[in-house]
């Protein structure tokens, strides 16, 4: 028997017990060990709850009962979470977790901690909610070299963006929407300033290339500047506005370049047609050529699957996971997002024409224009060209025929 | 070290070899072990290889040699690598697989004699080639209970599909470009009458829903009536024509419909939007909704690559990995397709009506007619409202909502 403690009693905690209580018995089957859920740490009382009996408010009691296995947390942020993990692994236990913020910027410690004790640290639920996408990187694909990954890694943003698209609303109108409909929270700043995706990004840029890569050192933009105009423009030359992050590896030195910001990317990349709040993940390696996952990133069930998950593997093997780990970061990690090339998209002031740009046309306002560079450049190219005009947007256009998808079938 | 033995050095084989080479160090690297190609076995010799010094033509030199721990059946077809994997199994040697039609027919066998032996039986390169799928599936979704898999399993037949569809080009003429860039074979028959796909649904539902489900239970059938006709009304419904491999969990027994055949699939659905030689397997569950895997289905190194993949797993463990099986078949596993609902397309002579059903148009014939039912039915159901009708054609909708998918942002 393995006994389970959950910290944290919100959205994916309670989907956790539920999960497990649902499907307790072909659970246990598959790990061949029964898997009870004994303890739900949280400040708060849950008299109605169907759990209410295993509500407690003291972690001592999870950090000293030796008959307590795994501990799942779900209470975010790197404050208190970081504490209790630390503990958790401290005192034996195997630590399983969908916070991304703490795996993102503390990471590496906790690996290290969980190596030392012999226990895992599994966060399969922290990138893509239920969508399986680090395990699959670190065994299916561990026999390639892996080159790229690019994700729609933010529901609530990509919901904001699909709404633009296809319902004309103007940002501020589908960020309402998406706050009424329970996409977004009260207080959207993690989201729509795109530090969510880099907090993803940086998971899975570490886990694909190996060296902790944490959130300051990935220039992050999100999509408050987007605007109708964008949207239009980027209709009419065949795209579609989708916030991405990505990863890109370089070969000559080995090091990484992870940045999150929007980007035009063509309505026949399998991309630009994720809508809503699904995210998708596409990872790019020397032998497989393109994968893509797809799935709903978010939610309490799809969330609750994935730690579920992991919880199953932890309880299965009870000892130290080690292909579920990177080494430490450092600046020698990663090059500058200055230094990546690609063609750009710029909405500008005035009707001049753009050197080396089409411009593109829209029903829009006739005192501004909106260019597409033939081809492709790095930041300060694309800014020397544009130099003297007033830049109201400017954003990447995706590559994403890098790996020949549909070329064959022209 | 770990050595290895490849059975076969054909597309896949040769694949296998060049990956273990070319990414080898890192390779050792996370298995914390090296792995060594020590033979390959094939009956013809290839003096211009790089690995020609590896090639033997005896199986009993592998199976004799207590240094080889993992075995890489790249042969195909169920004779000589169905005894060649016997032999392997039972000298206590892991083996890996790309060949499906062993699997889907004879994989029980295979498991029980493993897990004897304590040795693994791998075949992730077996179902959408390079796309990890079965790994996620036992190891990432194994907190639900899944209840449907609906997949584009067979890149032939969907470039053919794809090629009728974007260009025009009639079943055969189509079939013929296929075969002369390489994507089907001289004799194409096992993947344009759907057994290949057939073979690959049989593997994901075993694995999926815990029993052995073999190829003569799955009616099969494939794309060969498929004409432009079908094509074209289709499109006018805003619709594309895709074989799909299904196999369904009906709750109230526990028994599962598995078949493939042709469907009427929406292009909001993204499974519309997989095109050419790429595949994608949906798989829905309880926790996690829907999620889909897409990728190259086939093809020299994204097979490889899935192959060596399990090579590194199999080579880590070196044990009976549970995980990895199903049990026994039987009569009682599966229910009849013929109890399977969903709306009906149908191309019929004559323009009369046909009762609950929308009339198609496009620019077709006048002396037939094609209908969409608006309800979903029986085949013997819809079989009944066309009886007394020439039926020139008859394929499923696939009922994609079912798990909600984009319903949320109309």
């Amino acid at each position: 028997m393995v006994n389970v403690a959950i910290l944290g009693f919100g959205t994916v905690g309670s989907g956790v017990a539920e999960v497990i209580e649902k499907n307790g018995r072909h659970i246990s089957e598959k790990v061949s060990n029964r898997i009870a859920l004994k303890y739900i740490l949280d400040v708060r009382d849950f008299p109605d709850s169907p759990f209410a009996d295993r509500v407690i408010h003291d972690f001592s009691i999870i950090e000293n009962d030796p008959t307590v296995g795994v501990v799942v947390e779900t209470i975010g942020g790197a404050t208190i979470a970081r504490e209790f993990t630390r503990r958790a692994l401290m005192a034996g236990k195997s630590v399983v977790t969908s916070n991304k913020e703490l795996v993102a910027t503390h990471g590496y410690e906790m690996m290290q901690l969980a190596k030392e004790k012999n226990v895992s640290y599994l966060f399969e639920a922290s990138v893509g909610g239920g969508i399986p996408i680090l395990k699959p990187i670190r065994t299916c694909l561990a026999a390639n070299e892996l080159t790229q990954i690019t994700g729609i890694l933010n529901g609530t943003t990509n919901y904001i963006l699909t709404r633009m698209i296809r319902a004309g609303l103007s940002f501020e109108d589908a960020l309402k929407e998406a706050q009424a409909n329970g996409y977004a929270e009260r207080n959207p700043a993690a989201d729509i300033e795109g530090q969510d995706a880099c907090r993803k990004i940086c998971i899975l840029a570490s886990l694909s290339f190996g060296r902790q890569i944490s959130p300051d050192q990935v220039p992050t933009e999100g999509i408050t500047s987007i605007t109708l105009a964008d949207v239009d423009y980027a209709r009419s030359a065949g795209m579609k506005i989708k916030l991405l992050g990505r990863a890109i590896r370089r070969e000559s030195d080995d090091r990484v370049c992870a940045y999150v910001a929007p980007h035009l990317v063509s309505d026949e990349s399998p991309l630009a047609n994720v809508e809503g709040v699904f995210n998708a993940i596409s990872v790019v390696g020397d032998a497989i050529g393109d994968v893509m996952f797809y799935g709903q990133g978010a939610g309490k069930m799809p969330t609750a699957s994935a730690v579920v998950g992991d919880v199953m593997d932890a309880a299965k093997h009870m000892c130290y996971l080690k292909s579920n780990c990177w080494e430490q970061g450092g600046p020698d990690v990663v090059y500058s997002v200055e230094e990546v090339s690609s063609r750009w998209y710029a909405r500008v002031a005035g009707t001049e024409p753009v050197a080396q740009a089409r411009r593109l046309t829209a029903q829009q306002p006739e005192e501004e224009s909106a260019w597409l560079t033939e081809a492709s450049m790095t930041p300060g190219e694309v800014k020397a060209l544009l130099s003297g005009r007033e830049v109201r947007a400017l954003y990447r256009v995706l590559d994403w025929k890098h790996v020949r998808r549909l070329s064959d079938i022209k």
